[in-house]
């Protein structure tokens, strides 16, 4: 090739428009969802089962739709909001699964869950404003409000979830000082890390509180679907004011990551605004075709499966940890048993050194997210978090293993 | 269903948080970029023609994809910058195109071409910061630049492009006055709307101001590819020193816009500065692969085939044109015949109500985007924008009559 690209250009402009970048462009590397991918027991990110990956099943739907009349549309430009079969399909689907009404104009098809966690604080957080999150945290809810430069405050968890007595008085002293809270970031459901459920008392105190403090909720429910038991426990968003929460969600955890899915949740006037904030020329009508046809025709029958196989993966990991700590042991890490999802949060023993156990988990092949990743500031490296999700039960099982010797070696 | 949605919520919020919404999030409705779908003659968006769309191959591309080992991948979180596989194909395709070297990392995909628009404005111009764009000019340039409350200065073009004269004079002005442009939003080929190529030799004079005055170019080419006649025009890109141009393009009006692959081109530092500003989770590896096999099996037979279509389709409408107004009719509309991409630009004859004529066109069936949608200080109501790009040859005819009838009845 004689031509190369600059081949006109005297050198290099790179320094003089270094200053020319914008307040809120990062200096930090951009964000990675694969986790370590080269480690050979990847419990990093939050990627689904590849065993469960429903290939076969959109093969057909891709070679149904691209012959039938929509194959067509499903290839132009189309609505802002998102495909409206695709809204429909959700809106039958949390009628059918939750019992809530929703209409497809109260829905908002975003590219993933993490687009829908950037867009809602986007849209009610300017900088310098205050957002509350909960310690620890999801670090998808964390780093838009830190590229925009939001100020945010935490407020901790226990085995119930959110702490409300903290959440008001965080509220309270917040308003005092004369920068109160425009958003509540939260999520209920086997928290991300956290593993914990937030009880349903707790979800009506935080709805008053965010009543009487009026800031919005963003409540993320990425992995509700995948509960192993008991009762689920109704949505933020289902016992609030009309115009209170907006909800997060996702097909990432049961149809596909890489279809890049996602949707919000809220009335029309405020949906109206987000998808206006959303300059992406919408959706894609493709990807939306296809997710509404596997929602029509697999959904029902896939989620209990997934169930089954996200509680066995859960059950492989701990059982592992159960043998290889007995009761009594002091380097037994503390955990809470979650209900559902994908990770397992454990926090070390006093005295066991979080670095060393990452380093001595990574020469043995173990990839995790250290537990300083989900706190605001930076503070939490006591804890780990693993994803079951990847591996098979019996890599789990070993995996468990390796990681109690990392752990013993780095006491 | 007995429990519907907010059974918990005493009324409505919607009212309380009014205030909470930031700054940035608009109150206008959400683009659409569909036109006015409902039209007997649509001529309002970019629309690719929807029997060129390349159904068959995809259903192929998509059951090889899912039965091969990329199959798992392609439903997985992939990388942040987009699938490496892809940024490869399209390097590749510059060099056989173009003669341009391109790396893989100097690439990043982005949801479509507005999506690449919006993160590169988002990158370099903070709220009451000053962006130079042309007059007239694509909307999707203006829609952030209005979002984050930037300062917009408009400088006209003629028959070349971009007056370089004029730009010279406006950047001067603006550094003189302690307000210089950061960014200039420029459209080199088959302007959007204008239809005009801008030169080499003012390419270079771009670049030069560019380089005088410090700010970065943001080089639109969403239809590079599909020029009809004459010779290509290297890209500004091309010419300019490392780091001075952000190049924007896309996959929609060759492949397939409901795809939503767009992809921005510049070196690697200022790549990962705007990957680490896109909160999306990066774009979809399912479609990433469908379009990298697109783009290695179909694309240098396809496009050829499209600029055939393409031209014929925009000699059907300019023949129509030319009929119905014979030389020296004073109601002849002015335009600069396009040497490639979806639009014509009427310029309405002084006497013709622009208001009528939309309204005369739509009671005959006929969609168009007024031309004061392209102007940032929305002037420009005298002309019209015309896409050929979804109707037949023969509606492009009917078209072409109908619409001098509208002007006739307008006048």
């Amino acid at each position: 090739m004689a031509t190369t690209v600059r081949s006109g250009g005297a050198g290099d402009a790179l320094t003089a428009i270094e200053p020319l970048f914008s307040r809120v462009t990062p200096r930090l590397p951009p964000v990675q969802f694969t986790g370590t991918a080269s480690a050979t027991y990847n419990m990093g990110g939050g990627q689904p089962d590849p065993a469960s990956l429903p290939r076969r099943v959109l093969t057909e739907i891709v070679a149904e739709l691209l012959a039938s009349d929509g194959g067509e549309a499903a290839l132009m430009y189309g609505d802002a909001s998102g495909y409206l079969g695709l809204r429909e399909a959700i809106a039958d689907k949390l009628a059918r699964w939750e019992g809530v009404e929703v209409s497809p104009d109260e829905l908002l098809i975003v590219n993933g869950s993490n687009h829908g966690l950037a867009l809602t604080v986007q849209a009610f957080v300017d900088p310098g404003q205050v957002a509350v999150v909960e310690a620890p945290t999801f670090m998808g809810g964390l780093r838009p409000m830190r590229q925009i430069g939001v100020r945010v405050e935490m407020v901790p968890l226990d085995e119930h979830g959110l702490q409300t007595d903290r959440l008001e008085q965080k509220l309270s002293e917040l308003q005092a000082a004369g920068t109160p809270a425009k958003l509540l970031y939260t999520i209920p459901n086997f928290h991300n890390p956290a593993g914990v459920d937030l009880s349903l008392e707790r979800r009506r105190r935080v709805i008053e509180l965010a009543e009487r403090y009026n800031c919005v909720i963003l409540e993320d429910d990425a992995y509700g679907e995948l509960r192993f038991s008991g009762e689920s426990i109704p949505s933020l968003y289902s016992q609030a004011p009309k115009g209170r929460v907006v909800r997060s969600a996702t097909l990432s955890k049961i149809l596909a990551a890489g279809l890049r899915v996602g949707y919000l949740t809220a009335p029309v006037e405020v949906i109206g605004r987000l998808n206006a904030l959303k300059l992406d020329g919408g959706a894609s009508p493709f990807v939306g075709r296809i997710a509404a046809a596997w929602l029509r025709k697999e959904h029902d029958t896939h989620v209990p499966d997934l169930i089954e196989v996200y509680r066995r993966k859960r059950d492989a990991l701990v059982d592992a940890l159960e043998q290889s700590f007995p009761a009594g042991d002091p380097l037994r890490p503390t955990w809470t048993l979650p209900a559902g999802g994908f990770f397992l949060w454990l926090k070390l023993a006093p005295g066991v050194d979080p670095k060393r156990v990452l380093e001595e988990a990574g020469r043995r092949g173990i990839a995790y997210v250290p537990g300083n990743a989900f706190f605001a500031d930076g503070t939490g490296g006591e804890y780990v978090r693993l994803a079951w999700s990847m591996l098979s039960e019996e890599n789990l099982q070993t995996a468990g293993g390796l990681l109690a010797e990392s752990i013993r070696a780095a006491a």
